[in-house]
């Protein structure tokens, strides 16, 4: 796909109703987005499915939602007060700033001006807790959403009686201050995490490294339905990895503007645990009764973006190709399993009971899936808006539907039609979602 | 019940892992909290039910997500920088700090000291954007979620096809920087909102002031499950009204430390959008075509608390009563729609295949529903865990269980139990949780 592809995918976000620029009334706030009607729904539906498949499925996984304001001796303890920067220069000329260590060149790659030394700049949001500034806590904005769980480990463990090795999972908001955010969701400064870091036995780290490896390339491909010929592995060389880190990769994806990342396995060693029994005095030992062995658990983790994984579905189902009648129709081909609305219902005209019917028959869908429901403008029109929103069925209802109680649907990738028993149709949404190959109706077959 | 059974509850929601104070290890920060593994379960199920009754279901409403960063104009718009502020005053001997309007008389509460004057305190989290602090903008965490639904309403209203009256609903984070936080998860300085703003015509103001006020009091009652004797619609008299609100109406419970509010339904008058396009100059008028009419929508707000909420659920279903042994025991009624786990799969004991089979048993149920698997301990005690953390049912694999393919199955509320086969446990789950009345077991009905 073509770099300039990135503008078409940003055009139909904000026309289908998918996602919007964040106070966008007042010229918008820098890297931050909303998500509209459609992308609302698809984030859920992202949500969701790594909820069901990282915690709820997983008897050795226990769910957790920390606050996002947490004590600054946190920080301190995980070494973000410290370390969590980067070297940012700015140019004497045009005053744009920055990162030192993107840059090819020592000139400004704006005007070629001069840029000053490089200096350390905090990506953690500071604010103030209490009721005066002057005699109030400073605090920071989480800029990760690890932390929380790894403070919370013996709260989680006690309670749900986990014995190692086992994994807490959490979805949450993260904050960061970047010097130069970009490519549209992809790098922004208030973003989604679906993290889950699992507590194990030094012994067994390259085990549970590949398990969860193997186990989250799996989900992107066959739970969400990302193109495997488009995910990559990376392993980082071990003269990149974090201090504490002892093997990370990475599962990228081809984006428009290249391969980038998706989510990160790493194995961290037992430097987190370590840290914060230090920094708080709490002993986080596990007793493990059986060896009767006492050690600081090691964690691999599993950390994912989900403004990116959204961001990487769109353009992964985004395509361009010819209608019905030979015109140029815009496509998005999303996993029904993912698609934001199941399907649309619209009525062939908007007379003749064909409308009320049409309501009657999007009601009864919506106790079990998002339906949107058009009455309006030629049939044509509401199909193609239907496509590029990503709709796997349309379902018409037209003059014969109130005789034979059965109406006309109409399949996304293959625009092949069927006639089917309105009381059918549910089961149909669920059986296709299911058996879904992407450019393969299942309205042909049987 | 009585007041001190809060402790209770709070000791609870740390001892089954409801929810724990956010950073315990570092000594906790203050009004902030985790939601451990049950209560994220709790407070994600009244999210979905809330999400399904007032978007996913309705024709007329549009979901969004928008950022928890907006533009500072925002809250020039909204008010919010000039009147969102409570009066302080601070004790001249022991520096503590009130809300003046919440005091009684003029001599400080916990010492009985002199007080300052009030100054106005902005509740406002205010923090930086941009790469250095002083060039950077001042920006701040939003106070409430509805200004996210009023700059985004042609953004959604437009792509959804929606005319009025239709509204827009959305859940998410907001940050109070409260001078006197307190009575647990009640009032935090970081919470979550579930709110509807509803566009309308000024004409039918009153019918749906009147139609979702009855929509939101069903949905607790009988959605959630909360008792209808402890819920009260509480009219704001015209003198306490905000500048802009024309009517508002508050659902309050009662809870141990008084009756507070849930949720409050809003006439905010044509305030919103007058101000947004005030200061944005943009054009938010909505035009009728069938009426050539060209005016401001009016909006009726739902607002409700979802920590609240959660707490009140807690508050309703915690019953201490006598167990089979004639022992106290503690139950947590939640309606099992709302319970965090819809049962707990117990062997008898862990030997002869039924760790095997009851292991088994749970990660079947685990595609449908969250599953607490525990083998350990006697089985009594994991009965009284599992009733005071609101399990609806406790599925016991005895030594039977591999000859008959049934197990036992024992109701929370009634404590009553039942031989049921393993291939009908599911079904069993779900029609109890359609029919279930407090109280009333179903299980000795047929």
């Amino acid at each position: 796909m073509a770099k300039n592809s990135m503008n078409e995918i940003v055009a139909l976000c904000k026309r289908r109703g998918f996602i919007f620029q964040s106070s966008e009334i007042y010229g918008g706030i820098n890297a931050c987005y909303d998500m509209g009607p459609l992308g609302v729904e698809l984030k859920k539906n992202i949500k969701d499915l790594w909820w069901k498949h990282m915690v709820q499925m997983r008897p050795d996984v226990e769910g957790l939602d920390a606050a996002i304001l947490m004590h600054p001796r946190v920080w301190e303890a995980s070494g973000h007060l410290e370390h969590f920067s980067d070297p940012m220069v700015e140019c004497k000329d045009c005053h744009h700033r920055f990162r030192e260590d993107n840059l090819k060149k020592d000139k400004c790659p704006d005007c070629g001006g001069e840029l000053t030394d490089p200096r350390n700049f905090n990506l953690m949001f500071k604010t103030h807790m209490g009721p005066v500034e002057e005699g109030a806590t400073e605090i920071y904005l989480r800029p990760e959403t690890a932390q929380g769980i790894y403070v919370n480990y013996e709260n989680v463990r006690v309670p749900a009686r986990q014995k190692l090795p086992f994994g807490i999972g959490q979805i949450g908001k993260a904050f960061r201050n970047e010097i130069t955010p970009g490519n549209f969701i992809f790098r922004t400064r208030e973003f989604e995490q679906m993290e889950m870091q699992f507590f194990i036995h030094e012994e067994e780290e390259d085990k549970w490294f590949e398990y969860w490896m193997d186990y989250r390339i799996n989900w992107h491909k066959n739970v969400i339905g990302i193109s495997s010929d488009k995910l990559h592995v990376v392993e980082h060389p071990p003269n990149k990895l974090a201090h504490y880190a002892r093997r990370a990769v990475d599962i990228e994806y081809d984006f428009p503007f290249g391969q980038s990342e998706l989510e990160g396995i790493h194995n961290r060693g037992h430097y987190d645990l370590t840290r914060h029994a230090e920094f708080s005095g709490k002993n986080l030992e596990y007793f493990d009764q059986a060896k009767d062995e006492k050690y600081i658990p090691n964690i691999i983790e599993t950390s994912g973006g989900i403004d990116r994984t959204l961001l990487a579905l769109l353009t992964d189902g985004y395509e361009i190709e010819e209608d019905e009648q030979g015109k140029e129709r815009t496509v998005l081909k999303l996993h029904p399993r993912i698609a934001p609305v199941k399907a649309g219902v619209f009525p062939l005209v908007k007379r003749d009971g064909m409308d009320e019917l049409g309501e009657k028959i999007a009601a009864d869908l919506r106790k079990k899936f998002n339906i949107f429901y058009d009455a309006g403008g030629s049939i044509g029109r509401r199909y193609r808006r239907g496509d590029e929103a990503g709709f796997p069925f349309a379902i018409t209802v037209d003059g014969d539907s109130l005789q034979d109680n059965s109406v006309t649907i109409r399949e996304r990738d293959t625009m092949q039609q069927k006639r089917v028993p309105i009381d059918m149709i549910e089961k149909m949404i669920e059986e296709f979602t299911e058996g879904y190959q992407r450019d393969k109706g299942l309205l042909s077959g049987d």
